[in-house]
């Protein structure tokens, strides 16, 4: 299965990104996908308590889909979340102002924000990104993913063709990071499209289980966002309806694999990376201990300026470890690095019995000036098992959320 | 109650901090200190389940305490932390060594150390420091708060005296940072001294509830040390006996105060701190739901940053209360900030029914500028209450740990 990091075109869809006057230097920032046909509608969004405006539009939308979606609009810069009743109002008249331009229903559009959390969304910009972006559509998914960037660096873009026994077809995302990135059910913005019929409870199935092994699996600083969203689309527009038990397979692995990617590309280009961290935790006591474990490595802000300063300082590792609040054992703990982006045996063995090997410094120093670590901790206790993707934590990254509103 | 910044003399304590090869530069890096009369102790210790040689070694002290405790040695440079069967062996040396020197036996030895996981105790060095301490033993509570020093930039100490109407006493203390706290039981090193005669029992109950409001409401940096450690001796050298109920309490008061004050000089000379932020949750579901909120917010990455650059980013805090896994409802949710390290009202009020106030920037930029912040976050859903003291993360913070180790 290739994933590509450019999306040609997906049948049935039109999308485009605009300058609508959100940012500035005519920068685009409002993108628009519109599909032919409506869509069924999968979603996973943020746990956070606090949920912005666009997040609960959405979720409304996901509850009562009946006439199918038909578009889907985003906007940078400003979040419209903590933006109170004003906000939940604002959220409706963007949908109703995509809905005018493309000639559907309000409650047919999708609509997401990100950017300053607290800000009124500015709808006489809103309500000219609606209209260029509806003049514009076409193949324009560079221009959409490049729209929807806030400290992001560069656009998030993939697609995946799988050639089934029924025909080919498309799968293809967009998504955007770069900060407040430690998503606990959704994360960020993504939004993925598919010219593929499916039933909306396979399509929130397979949506379901490639999150949680890949937007869900992501850590860049710690934060949950108030915006987090993943959503996807499918038309049915190639005509090949997904009904068998190995139809259905073959999308959600291809889906798996375009969302992994997504992911992977989110923490690539989180705020100040240096290091792109693959982190297994393995023989862990259960799944949910191996990630508890994980995320108290990669969300240490000890383990990741490590990384920054080039410094196998593997102490860090096992004392995140040993406050995850799960069982873990020094004693039987052992630690691998090696350069790359996948776990392998045997890597640099540093740690094991409670402490240190005999290892060369100067081994450990040549890995951790590779951009891409892998991280294998085995915990000798059960059978759990997970990887957590990561980075380090640099002084670009306090640069820009320092002075990230002015 | 005054707590002051200095210790003149602890009744039946002598004290010194000597230079034993650990550091460069002849900067001091060995702390002893000694009780002419056997100790009752009280300790809480980490609760991190990777734990260094020496919290080992001192809970074993504080399941038996036959014959009281003697002396208490510090070290820094190497934290005997996952160094295995070696690291307990070379605890037990230390213990050893300082009981010769000092003519006790070793069970009467408490034992820290601090400083780099990993790395074997250089015993040489540990024996020189034990002797060249023992002969420098007097009031010199300046020199081994000094020489417990890591990353610190200056000496932790404080003494309170207490005019009970059994006669004077004294309560003293040294501490050190700077990186790696966020104590869920102790924190890190933290050693006390009282002239009272106490029971064991009353003096646990006493440093467990005083580290309780103090040393475990401090956040640096949302690490939890593998030696963290706070022990409190008491020699009854004063001749003052507390058993009433009375007589506790104000002890137990006092006790507080030195531990607040120590604990807030912890996070005042946090790795690279600009800022001192008192964060104050109230009316939170319980007091465990305020101190997850508080928690959330006071580790948060963009909440840190956001106050290093000076940003009243107020979005961020609510998020981060939003994805603190408690009850939190942004629309009954109201945020204030003040300049000052107690929370005020009126101060400005930035946040309510679930979107910001009409507040003017310039008001919130200046409280920004303030060297010490105050924020109160009033939830309205309970009784819930908590404050913590915490600060901000800065490009210091990346470039002390970055390079830690080299």
């Amino acid at each position: 299965m290739n994933v590509l990091d450019t999306i040609e075109s997906v049948t049935g869809y039109r999308v485009s990104g605009v300058h609508a006057g959100l940012k500035k230097n005519r920068a685009l920032d409002f993108a628009l996908i519109v599909s032919d046909k409506p869509c069924v509608m999968a979603g996973v969004f943020t746990t956070n308590r606090v949920k912005a405006a666009p997040v609960l539009w959405n979720m409304e939308r996901f509850e009562r889909n009946p006439d199918g979606i038909r578009a889907l609009a985003i906007n940078t810069v400003s979040a419209n979340a903590c933006t109170g009743e004003h906000g939940m109002f604002n959220a409706r008249r963007m949908a109703e102002m995509v809905a005018e331009q493309t000639k559907t229903m309000p409650h047919q559009v999708l609509v997401m924000s990100t950017g300053v959390i607290g800000q009124p969304l500015p709808m006489d910009k809103i309500a000219s990104g609606a209209e260029l972006a509806a003049q514009a559509l076409g193949d324009y998914w560079h221009e959409a993913a490049t729209a929807i960037m806030t400290t992001d660096t560069r656009p998030k873009l993939a697609s995946v063709q799988v050639e089934s026994r029924l025909g080919k077809y498309t799968i293809a995302g967009i998504a955007k990071g770069s900060g407040m990135i430690a998503p606990n059910m959704a994360t960020m913005l993504t939004a993925m499209v598919t010219d593929v019929q499916l039933s909306p409870q396979v399509a929130q199935a397979a949506l379901t289980v490639a999150t949680n092994s890949s937007f869900n699996r992501i850590v860049v600083d710690g934060d949950t966002s108030t915006n987090d969203m993943a959503v996807m689309l499918a038309n049915g527009a190639s005509g090949i309806e997904l009904s068998t038990e190995e139809d259905i397979a073959e999308f959600q692995h291809a889906l798996l694999a375009l969302s992994t990617h997504l992911a992977q590309k989110v923490v690539r280009d989180g705020e100040g990376v240096t290091k792109f961290i693959t982190l297994r935790v393995q023989s862990a006591a259960d799944d949910a201990c191996a990630i508890k474990i994980a995320r108290a490595i990669a969300t240490s802000p000890l383990v990741k300026t490590a990384f920054f300063g080039q410094d196998a300082n593997w102490g860090r590792i096992i004392a995140a470890a040993g406050r995850a609040g799960v069982p873990f054992d020094a004693d039987r703990a052992r630690l691998w690095f090696v350069a790359g982006d996948s776990p392998q045996y045997p890597g640099l063995l540093l740690f094991e019995n409670g402490q240190p090997t005999d290892y060369a410094e100067g081994d450990a120093g040549r890995i951790m000036e590779a951009s891409d670590i892998a991280v294998t901790l085995e915990c000798n206790l059960g059978a759990g098992v997970t990887t957590i993707w990561t980075c380090d934590l640099s002084h670009d990254y306090v640069t820009i959320n320092g002075d990230y509103r002015t």
